[in-house]
């Protein structure tokens, strides 16, 4: 099931019928319906029983970021670098994850552009898994964190490079009014076989420089949610961004700021793409 | 002026009258309040015409942190440290504002005990002056910066140091829940004649630990809200916390982590008192 969140329209699910994407309204909040496996099973028959002919198509424009996370949570280095064949891929693994916060103001759906700051700033994107937290979680056993998660969908943790560097917290690079687009919509944990099976690609003006399976993580999801849940009471519709793959070597080599007018795009088979573009 | 939220009666303003601090509730909410320059001048109309001894006497244990703040935003290195007579004070100071946020589930208000962590943690304080935001501020001037600060308050910066130090970044030390004691009012500007000359202490079971004033501040509170404007839009009741004072020389030789039954006061001439306890 695909959760989704319109301009004017609230909150509903998104299902295909004849070719197209339509949208159905559902009851309650999207916290609400993420918290309670009831409400989703609800939501699951009232979509069973909808002729979805008769939908209205879906307004790709109309889309608002799916949910209004109270906690932006995201994991600094979680993907491992590629190495020589022969060579230990876990040899730079960290012993726990560098955890940081982006502030709610970096929130935009996926129909709204980034805007690049008025001051100076060296703009990079991070295409990003994120996990979506249903039900409450706090001190949650390893085994059982991944019942907490609801769903999943797409992050860009946009990045002000040169502000993340100059200080040792990297809270204002990371934190510039709409740098955190998410989208386009969650897709239920019931609708993903394998979450560390997924392929993670961007595309950057047209050119992929992304390209890594979730397989490559250094901590899974699991071990995220339980860990968090240690520190931090977990609400329903807050957001574990699971940290950016690498980009490929020449990607790397020949980094250039964003500027207006480029364009970003996360895909994930079976979870969505989420395009981006940046203005002034 | 001082304003509070209180359990079951809202938002309102505390007066003193025959030696003791009574409550007056006020209309809208805070954030409208700290808002809005006329909302602030109704409420002292209404307050000048209030017969004071009518009012009930204020319960210190019915106070809630007196906003709930959208971000907490916190300074890092922001106290100079004591030199040596003719050595340079601000020869450590940092070319830019170290930066980094709390989540929202570490606020609690001043009848509150920080809960210590069910996981091992080296637990410590932190004694603040929190601005708090008035009109929305976004690439403000600095010469105009604070008129957007509405008030201040005291901000306990709780931190767990093992988690703190553990990783680049400090999110997780700082975002245990509970770790954000506010409170117990907010002060409103015009009542503070120069926030760079506050003498902040702060009173760890019976012992002065920090003696410092605003004076030797490394970023004047105008420099963070216009630094920080230029990159998130500051929004009526969001806190930045304007950094911890050094602690006295004898008291950083003889760190103790916080344990259970320990109080923490941090008191500020002009702004109140924040005691908080600390428990399992």
């Amino acid at each position: 099931m695909r959760l989704v969140t319109i301009r004017d329209g609230g909150f509903g699910a998104v299902l295909e019928a004849d070719g197209r994407d339509r949208f159905v309204a559902l009851p309650g909040t999207v916290e609400q319906t993420l918290a309670d496996e009831a409400a989703l099973e609800s939501a699951r028959d009232l979509i069973a029983r909808t002729d979805t002919l008769t939908l209205p198509v879906l307004d790709p424009a109309a889309l608002l970021a799916p949910v209004r996370p109270g906690k932006i949570v995201c994991i600094g280095y979680n993907y491992r670098h590629h190495v020589p064949d022969g060579a230990d891929p876990t040899a730079d693994d960290p012993e726990f994850p560098d955890v940081f916060l982006k502030s709610p103001n970096v929130l935009i759906g996926p129909a709204d552009s980034v805007r690049l700051p008025a001051v100076p700033a060296d703009v990079d994107y991070e295409g990003e898994i994120a996990l979506v937290i249903g039900r409450r979680a706090k001190n949650v056993l390893l085994a059982s964190a991944m019942d907490h998660v609801a769903g999943y969908t797409l992050f860009n943790d946009v990045t002000a490079r040169d502000w993340q560097r100059r200080t040792s917290q990297w809270a204002l690079g990371k934190s510039f009014d709409t740098f955190g687009p998410l989208g386009p919509w969650i897709v239920t944990s019931d609708a993903v076989a394998d979450p560390h099976d997924l392929l993670v690609e961007v595309v950057r003006d047209g050119v992929v420089t992304v390209s890594q399976s979730t397989s490559t993580m250094v901590f899974s999801m699991a071990f995220l949610v339980h860990h968090l849940s240690q520190v931090m009471t977990l609400d329903p519709g807050d957001i574990i961004s699971t940290g950016s793959p690498q980009k490929l070597a020449t990607v790397q080599d020949a980094h250039t700021p964003l500027a207006p007018g480029d364009a970003v795009t996360i895909r994930v088979a079976g979870i969505g793409e989420l395009t981006t573009s940046f203005s002034d």
